[in-house]
Formats: C-alpha cells, structure tokens, sequence
C-alpha cells in the first residue's frame, strides 16, 4: 500500500510557513487528491516523493528535463564550473561562448542576453520591444502564458489595470483578429508576442496555422514592430532551433529558459541585429544572471543537442506514448483526445467537462507509478526509453480498467467546480 | 607587467554576440578603463580574470559572497544534494526546512516564499502590498534601487509611465517627505518601501534615522499599508535578522537575495501574519523557485550565520579596512569619506564632484591585485583575515602615492562626463 504520511506531515509543516502551503505552478493545489506535493530524488526519467514512492515523470520539471535528471556528461560539467568559478563579480568567458553557441544554433539569433526566470527573458522582450521605436502597444493572445510577472501572470491578486495598460489581446491562430488588433494599436504598435503553438492549460494545444504566424510577421515588419517568439515551454522540443523555423517564420526576439541548462538555473533572449540596439539600451540585470555554473551546463545541454539524435527519439518516445495511449482507451471506451507536438503532449478526455475522468485517471496512474498531468501539456525527455513506455502503459492499462470500473461514482474536483463559477482569470486583462 | 589581452580578446567576441558587448551592473562600462571583464576563478576572498591576474575581491559578487567564495561547508551541502534531487517536478522538504530557518531566525517573519532574483522578492512585495487592502499607491525612496523591472529599472530603455503610475518618490530620511507622500497617497496608500540605509549609487551612504524609521512604521499601521524592507543588498551584513531590528522597526515584508545561498540562486520574501493572506492570493512562479540545491546551499549558509561569529568578525575586518584606508589618505592628504555599515563601505574623495581622483585610485589598486569600486558600495565577506587588510593596505598605499603624484594630470571619465549631461534617470520617474 502506497504510503503518504510524510508527505502529509510536511504539509501540515508547510502551512505553518509558507502561505496558502505552497505557491506557484508547483503547487499541487489543482491536482487530483493523493500528488504528492515533495519529492527527495530524481534520476534520469524517475522522480521519487518523500515517502519513498517512485514514479515515471511525464512532467519533467515542467519542462527542465530535456536530456534526463543528473544527467552524467551535464554533472561532470557542473562539478568541474564548480571548482573554479560560478557567481562571482564579473562573468566568465562562459558567457561569451554560449551566446556565440546561440547565436551559432539559432537562425535569427544574431546576440544573446542571459538570465534567470522564463519571466526575465519574457520582460526583457517586452521592454526591447517598447524601446526600439518608442512605441508602446503589445499584442499577446488571450489566455497564453508568458509569465507570472504583474503584466502576465494569469491571476488578478496584486495586479493593477495600469500594468497591461497597452497590451491588446487576440485569439491565437486567427490571422483576421491579430489584423484587427494591429489596427487598434495603430501608430503605436510595439510588438507582437508568439508562443510556438498554443498550449494554455486545461485545453487542447492547437499548433500553429502557417498563415497566422505569417501574418504576424508581415504585421510586425509593416510596422516596424517586433515579433517575439516565447520559446521558454516548448523550446528544444520541436526544432534545434527556434520552433516557428518548423513553420518557416523568423522573429525577431525569442525567449528561452527551462531546458537551456537542463535544470541548471537560466534562461536567455536572443535576438537580431534589428533588436540590438534597443537590447542595448534598456537596463535589465539580476544577483546571479552572470554565474557560470548554470552556463557551463547550458553549453553541455546545448552540445549534446546539437551532436545526438535526443530530438528524433523524444520524438519516437512520444509517438509511443500517444498511439499506445489512445488506442488503450478506445479499449476501454474512453476517447482521448492527444494534442500539441508529440514531445509536448497535452491529453483531455471527450464528454469530460468538468475534468473529473481526467483527474481521476491521473490518480489511478499515479497508484501505479506513473506521474501525469490532468490539466497541463506533459513532457518527453531523452532519458525514456521503449521500456518506460511499455512500463507506463500498464499502468495506464489498469488506471483505465479502475476508471471503467467506477465511472457511475467519479465526482468532480471541488476546486475545479469552484474556479468554474468565478470568472476566467483573463477577463482582467481586457 | 599586468597583460589584459585575453580578456581584450573576449571583449572583441563579446562584441559580436552580446547587446552593447555586456549588459547588468556586471558590465565594467562605469568602472575605470583597464578593470577587467571577465573572472575564470574565484576562491575564497580572491577571484582571477582571464588573464591569470588575481585579486582581492572587495565587490564580493555584488553581495553573494558573503563567507568566501567555495566555502568548503557549502560545497559540501550543494554536492550532496545534487546527487539526490535539484529542479524537479516539486520542491523537496528543503524549502519546509528552509522556510522555517528564516522564520526562526527573522524576527517579524511568519513565513517565506523563495525566488531567485532579487527583483522577484521585490516585486512579490509591491503585489502583496496592493494585494493587501485592494489599494494601488507604493511609495519609494527617490533614487533606491529596488532591481531593474519596469516599475524599478533605474534607466529609462523600455519603461512606460504607466509602469510606475501608482508610485509615489521621497526623499530617504526625510519624515516629512514621506508623511506628505502618505497625504498625496489620499486613501488608496498599498506600502511603503524602504532600503535599511541609503546605498545608492556615487553618493555617500546614510544610515537610517531612528525617526524616519519609526515615521514609516507609524504611517504604514495608521492607514493598514505593509512596511516593506528590502534587505537584498544589505541582508546579514548589519545583523542576523532584518536589517532594521537594528533600530527597533520591524516590517511587515522583508525582501532577501545575494548572500541567502552565498552565490547559489535563490532570493526570499518573508512576512508576517498580517500580510498571509495577501501572499497567498497573487500567483507569482519561476521555472527554478523551487530547485533543491540552492535551498541546501541557503540552509547550511543560515547555520553558519547562526552559529558562528562571522557577523562580528566582518564587522572588525570591515572595521581594519576603513581606518586604515581614511588614515592612510591623510597621510597622503586626501579627504576620504567612508560611509555606511562598516561591511558595506563607500568610499568617495573630498572635492571630487566628477569621480576622477577615485576613478585613478581605484585603478591605481587595481594594478596592485586590490579589486575596489569607486561608485558603488563594496562588500566585506568573512573569508578575509587582518593578513588580507594588511595586503590591501600595501596596495592602497601605492596607490595613493600614485595618483598624489599624477594628481594634476588625471582625466575625469568621458562617460561619466557625458552622462552628468544627461538628465537623472530618476526624473523619469517622477
């Protein structure tokens, strides 16, 4: 029987000091009953919780693990930054040689810049955008996340009306709505912000329509404007370059984070010699942006994604998990709908409204080893192997057998229900 | 004779990749020419450039270094905890230990929330402060440097007005200054900030009066605001506790970074009861909040601040350092005015309104292996010995032998002298 006391007790202890018990995207506030919310070890493919139970990680650090926990070639270069420099009163020479293996990797990318959070990376575009004509309108899509800063994050505490005073909302994918707000912004257009596809939680991902990024960058270059593509979720995991190079688009900002160091701390925004002079002009810096430990990761990461196939077989590895997962269900009766990049996967049930088959499939995954997400797109990395997969789906065999078994008597999350009879978080920005 | 060329070399690539060759206050763009820029070892109280010169390091990362670069005990604690679990999936049980560290240790905290820059903390705090009661006004210290996000950056480069629409400046110290800034706020007053002293930029530093600090936490109680230290730069360089325990104030939030892991990532939020409930409501995250090893790191730097006497003995290194420097100059008749925490000294010249005779002096050290600032508050880190004094004082009086002897030949920086032209950043703000 799968313990959780130590969990439980930790939780009880984290009440006590941390509000609300735990705080961001790796709270497990809106997970099914039973996630454990701490985990004391993670290798390779396979994250630990604090009662000692192991399970198949499909979450990946939320995206971090590309290549695999404690990956060996990526600790040996940590260990080795470690022994002679990492935050210190100026960079090391790391610095110039990963911007150049950027620069090198990614085909608009003509200089990068270096920092901590998605959300850095993310402002700093922004702000670049806003300081290249003067201009201050920035068009992102509604419900897209680029961050948890007063301007992006996607809940209301704490944010004023005055923080996404020229920001101008469009649905994603519609070529004909971002026309519109380009209008509306009018000789004011600063930017347009891109993620690769569309991948907000509690949805389908919709991959880009080729002629709506077109069109973005048409707009953006009519009005010398920039456009930025936020690569910080799904960055590696679609192309060794910027993912809109598989849909033949270049912008001219992207933002990157999570899986540059394979966990280690950082994040970048690269940009081209049209957005250098306004990247040069703002004023943007943090404690640690300069340490040479995460870079000397990133620059293994970076190497080992240039040298190997990890692309072509996280690939492989999702398609795995995506066949054999819908086919399983229709099994059992469940239709499943598997969307966004195969390495990217997002899966929802049909008939399933208020997420309670979901939730409750996740729980009966989770019993049996297997660490999936309800509500949020999972990950690939490069560690799975075929075995994991085959390991996985007889987890997902049985966890679908239980949800068969119990349907009539599945309830819904409490929360969910809750959430859904406020009003969507988005409707602040407008 | 001391060689630069490598780090001329790196410069040259620099160049190429990175937006104006350096960004951040880790650029050397404001330090005297020949400073180098880029750092390949660091040890101690010593870090080394890409040359092979070596230097006493008074800088100390900008803060981090707070008990020596690769402190044996915290290396030992980071290596082990990087064989276990780092960025994951969920925090580990390191961030319920750590958090009830800081409780115990901080006076008025009843919980933490962690980050990485220390402009997250601050922000958490300005999103809490209007969180709290729904009202929007922050009052801030004109010219404090509270990080370099849109509403804090001290440049203007991609900052709108309505970023900092609901801020309202004062001058530091001045009681009257900031009750008329409470009047101005009307009813709609969130928090006030407040640095522990004056450490702004090419200005002597000015600790806290007792009045004002009071006058604070008075008007923050009388109209239900938060009080909001920020402790990134000055934390556990004035007490093991927040800054202002010093002088009897205690905030409502307090925010932390730099030295809390000495040089691993990681900042802090702390706060009371009062401000729980308004820390639980906004939603603020970061793909790298909640990894392991820097929390290792932070633990195990908490200890050592608990249980040794580092505070004490950088209070005395701190203490050798600016008698010794002040003596030395009148010897050489130069006026120095050392001002602030003996562990954060400035150090400026009499009758030196364009910086020059500092800007030579510190060049002077430089070529000596004494690495100083002369714009920017240094840093004492327990690591250095009355032996280190003693070597930097050998140093610092060649150096002031030098520029006595030049004195009629030295040149003010042409930088300096072109951003004197400039109107001040902060007006901007205003």
């Amino acid at each position: 029987m799968r313990s959780n006391a130590k969990d439980r007790a930790l939780r009880e202890r984290a009440a006590q000091v941390i509000p609300g018990g735990m705080y961001g995207h790796q709270s497990t506030i809106l997970m099914p009953e039973g996630f454990p919310q701490f985990f004391t070890q993670a290798e390779g493919t396979r994250i630990s919780d604090a009662d000692g139970n192991t399970y198949i990680d499909f979450m990946c650090a939320f995206g971090p693990n590309l290549l695999g926990y404690q990956h060996p070639e990526i600790m040996t270069a940590i260990q080795r930054q470690q022994t002679q420099i990492d935050t210190s009163t100026g960079p090391s020479p790391l610095i110039v040689d990963l911007a150049e293996a950027m620069v090198d990797m990614i085909s608009h990318a003509d200089w990068a810049m270096f920092c901590k959070n998605g959300s850095d990376a993310t402002t700093m575009a922004l702000m670049i955008s806003r300081a290249h004509r003067d201009k201050r309108k920035v068009l992102v899509a509604t419900n897209a996340y680029h961050g948890s800063l007063p301007w992006s994050t996607p809940r209301p505490g704490g944010v004023l009306a005055e923080d996404r005073a020229h920001l101008i909302y469009f649905d994603y994918n519609d070529p004909q709505a971002l026309t519109d707000a380009v209008k509306q912004a009018g000789n004011d257009l600063a930017g347009i912000f891109a993620t690769p596809f569309r991948h907000d939680t509690f949805t389908d991902q919709t991959l880009p329509d080729a002629e709506y990024a077109h069109t973005a960058r048409r707009l953006a270059d009519e009005h010398d404007a920039l456009l930025v593509v936020d690569d910080v979720r799904a960055g590696f995991r679609m192309a060794r370059d910027c993912s809109w190079e598989t849909i033949g688009v270049r912008p001219d900002l992207s933002a990157w984070g999570k899986v540059l160091g394979n966990g280690q701390p950082i994040s970048a925004l690269l940009g081209n010699n049209r957005a250098r002079e306004a990247a040069s002009r703002i004023f943007v810096t943090g404690s640690y942006w300069f340490s040479a430990v995460p870079m000397a990761a990133a620059l293994e990461t970076v190497r080992i994604i240039r040298e190997t196939d990890y692309l072509d077989h996280i690939q492989k590895i999702g398609a795995l998990f995506r066949n054999g997962l819908v086919e399983q269900a229709k099994g059992f009766g469940f239709d499943l709908r598997h969307t966004g990049p195969e390495t990217l996967p997002m899966v929802l049930f049909d008939d399933d409204p208020d997420f309670r088959l979901g939730y409750a499939f996740c729980a009966a995954a989770l019993k049996r080893g297997v660490y999936l997400s309800p509500y949020h797109n999972m990950f690939i990395n490069a560690a799975m192997t075929e075995a994991d997969i085959a390991e996985t789906l007889e987890a997902t065999g049985a966890a679908f057998e239980e949800i068969k078994q119990n349907r009539d008597s599945i309830q819904p999350s409490q929360l969910l229900m809750a959430m859904a009879e406020q009003k969507r978080p988005t409707t602040m920005r407008q």
